[in-house]
């Protein structure tokens, strides 16, 4: 139950040598951690013990919400200030409902829960010390995390933009009696050229923002005099690729605000527009019966929108297609507003917006900071856990004591749970309701499938639960009655009716900020 | 009721020469209008006469929605792509509203306004033409306009990022029957050394934005371990600069949230919080009764805000004051995370936040591209229009044939009227009513003062209305009465209450995105 946390002077370069195993490149040298004292959060502790859960989404803010204070101080460590309700983020990408009804703050007045905003930077479990970098003014703050899968240090996306624009960054030691690591994963581009730079991804609120800025402002370029047919037509054209349960919905919702608003608010324009999704499997929602992803695509062809299996997206880059930069200026605009999309099969394709959604990645805090301390799932980079979800040590079957791994950066040895929020919150409710009961060597986690559910657009939906499918209107009252019962606080769950309401009778707001 | 509306092309630095009376500098020299067709917008006027209105505040929107769509084809050119209700934008500051309860899109279902989201650029009155260049793009979005009180073109902020930022805007020309000028001021901060690169400014929805996450931002950071109490008493240190409604209303909000909220959220913090409001002037709220003003200014000092009257800002810039700087990193940190304002009184005194309120400026379209095309008010810049809201010509009382001012931009010569949303909508409603009467020549212009009110905290409001004064708990019923009353849409006017609901039982939403 000890928690010194005051630590002497290291330099985050002379830091960075030990806990990456490289030599510094001399970046960092500026940053030190200082003398600090952790006082107030000691004083809080008043005898309880600590438990540090790292990361706030549906792992580590589901365990947070529901460990008991009474015996245990809560730290939070995350570089977000929220939770995002991430099945209702494709409806607020498109307006259907407003930002924040997707989002719980960690800190609010009924929650005793200590936060700190910021990354996890280093660990210590003989010390049982976790060294922090204060994040508040992150300028990647409320976006997806994406990283190339073979990057090294220094082509670190976040890493290089942070050098540049947050050198304020600084470090301190955390002393925890039990660490929860809940980090989750990064959005999977494998290597894909530009992807990372001019996709948007769909896992945070600053990304719907992203979107719904970027479908808006397309609609509204499209209708400047200014802007030629050809540009209209390809500023229109939305591109979405990964076929599963977030880029399906997607896809849905997009189409939603299309026929519904946008047709009537540029009626000129709704000619252009055009949805298609690429999927490189030769299925989308491969994770449902065949029948019901039938029935998703049947519905979808109906609605217009495309969906191209078996495609392979080789690039994706700013500007329009090659073939119409060289008709000139006057054809299209030195104005590059559109991106171009290359597919093996289809050569380069003008986009307005191109979401990208097809899977995770390792977290690099997982791949460097814990690197070989753990043991690891070789396929998926995941830290390998004990069916308790203790996190394993390296090359071995024993365990850490006192840390666990639990959501999308954990894989519990010999299991194959998909990365989803239903597995990683009944991992976060199982355990938290171990430690408040003090039982977990008398039990096992086991993981209880409550079916799947996807929204395929025009008030129809596909659920599938034990054996059972629904698809059509039905569906779509239990996907949007099952999304409102699990909405974490009675704000967003008298707010997302009203907003669902008010949308429906006077569209959704298209406003751009 | 022409509307020819194919332009040749001409260089933008060619037409800067013309326009402008001065050499283009060849950096627009990318830029060049095309050949394009206004087809859509003439296919759509059928008949109707085509008025332009310039801006979508609350002089261009009023009169827009106003205006009888069967008589005329309504044109609104605006670089933002809504109007603010400006009166609830401190509200949505802290957090009491959701910023879109503030803003009413210009493109709806119901509405069939045309809009271009543009900035007018130059207009010719001979041939009834007005020059407008795109904007979809602008960084600048959103975002309250400030400019220097003697910039030229080189200096001109706003000019100075677009050739940076926006390379792409392209120009159209659009002809008009009527043209209504509404484009509304700047904001003024009389060339004080850093207030425009480091002052929050409260005229926009972005601003708001803008605000709302760096006030959380400063609890974030005082917060963190790594946050010496002298700067954590600076971060809390928040100055508002402008002892009008709107700054006595926003340390009113600012107020509330501090004690309704961050109390319980960051209860060790609580004790750094200190609001302060500075004006040049010995009094605030002026142009209030005594009686009233007074009881702001004691309501003020009872909820532990500071009015410094008679003080004068020389400079604010982002760092810490040099008195703790000179201390050494060690005492307050290498991050610069809080700005220093000079004041001649006091000196260097470090805050997280100043919010900017001090009035108006002339807007640099009347300055530079209506110039002495009209004739302006020597005092305020302002464009001067006859009793019938009509454009005069410059240098006479004649007045140019089929142009109106309406709004901040413009000034009935001969009254005093304030630049104020009460007059700038009624010269709209009354315009509006004229033209779809037809009975302009018949009738003048008079302003009807509805009266007066601010909200000063903790649920306490001042309404003074012919010659009445209110204050306290009934004032504040009349306030938010009237707001909600007063909203545009009844989409806002559903959840303008909601949110005050919501936020009074379940506190004020804190994450930042």
């Amino acid at each position: 139950m000890s928690s010194i946390t005051t630590t002497g002077l290291v330099s985050r370069a002379a830091r960075n040598c030990l806990s990456r195993g490289r030599p510094g490149n001399g970046t960092f040298t500026g940053l030190q951690k200082r003398f600090v004292s952790l006082q107030t959060l000691d004083a809080n502790q008043k005898g309880r013990e600590r438990i540090v859960v790292l990361g706030s989404g549906w792992a580590g803010y589901s365990i947070a919400r529901d460990l008991d204070q009474k015996k245990y101080q809560v730290v939070v460590v995350s570089p977000r200030s929220y939770f995002v309700f991430t099945p209702l983020l494709a409806s607020t990408a498109v307006g259907t409902l407003e930002f924040r009804t997707a989002l719980e703050p960690i800190r609010s007045r009924r929650s005793k829960v200590e936060f700190f905003q910021a990354w996890a930077d280093d660990v210590d479990f003989g010390k049982k010390t976790l060294t922090i970098e204060e994040s508040v003014a992150d300028p990647w703050q409320g976006r997806s995390l994406v990283n190339d899968q073979q990057a090294d240090d220094q082509n670190d996306q976040r890493t290089k933009e942070r050098k540049v624009e947050v050198k304020k960054g600084e470090l301190f030691d955390v002393k925890w009696d039990k660490l929860v690591i809940a980090v989750g994963c990064y959005n999977q581009t494998f290597n894909t050229k530009g992807v990372k730079e001019n996709a948007l991804f769909l896992k945070d609120v600053g990304d719907a923002r992203k979107i719904r800025n970027r479908l808006l402002s397309c609609f509204e370029t499209a209708a400047l005099p200014t802007t030629s047919d050809e540009m209209r037509k390809m500023l229109l054209n939305f591109a979405i690729v990964g076929g599963g349960p977030t880029g399906i919905e997607f896809s849905a919702e997009m189409h939603d605000l299309i026929t519904e608003d946008m047709k009537r608010i540029y009626p000129d324009l709704i000619k252009y527009a055009k949805i298609t999704v690429y999927d490189v499997a030769p299925t989308v929602l491969s994770m449902f019966d065949e029948k019901l992803s039938k029935y998703a695509m049947n519905h979808f062809k109906r609605s217009g929108i495309d969906i191209k299996t078996s495609h392979h997206v080789e690039e994706l880059r700013l500007g329009a297609p090659a073939a119409f930069q060289q008709q000139g200026s006057g054809a299209i605009g030195a104005d590059h507003t559109c991106y171009t999309i290359k597919l093996k099969e289809e050569g380069e394709i003008g986009v307005g917006m191109c979401v990208w959604s097809t899977g995770l990645m390792t977290n690099p805090f997982v791949q460097k900071a814990l690197g070989d301390k753990v043991k690891r799932d070789p396929k998926t980079g995941g830290i390998f856990t004990s069916e308790r979800l203790q996190v394993k040590k390296g090359e071995s079957d024993e365990v850490v004591p006192d840390v666990y791994g639990i959501g999308d950066c954990a894989v519990m040895e010999g299991t194959a749970y998909p990365a989803t929020a239903q597995v990683a919150s009944q991992e976060a409710n199982w355990l938290a309701k171990r430690f408040n009961k003090g039982d977990i060597e008398q039990t096992k986690f086991t993981y209880k499938d409550l079916g799947i559910m996807a929204y395929v657009g025009d008030w129809n939906a596909i659920v599938q639960s034990s054996g059972t499918g629904v698809s059509g209107r039905v569906a779509w009252f239990i996907w949007r009655g099952a999304y409102l019962a699990k909405s974490v606080s009675w704000r967003n769950r008298i707010l997302i009716p009203i907003y669902w309401l008010l949308n429906w009778l006077f569209g959704r707001d298209v406003s751009r900020f």
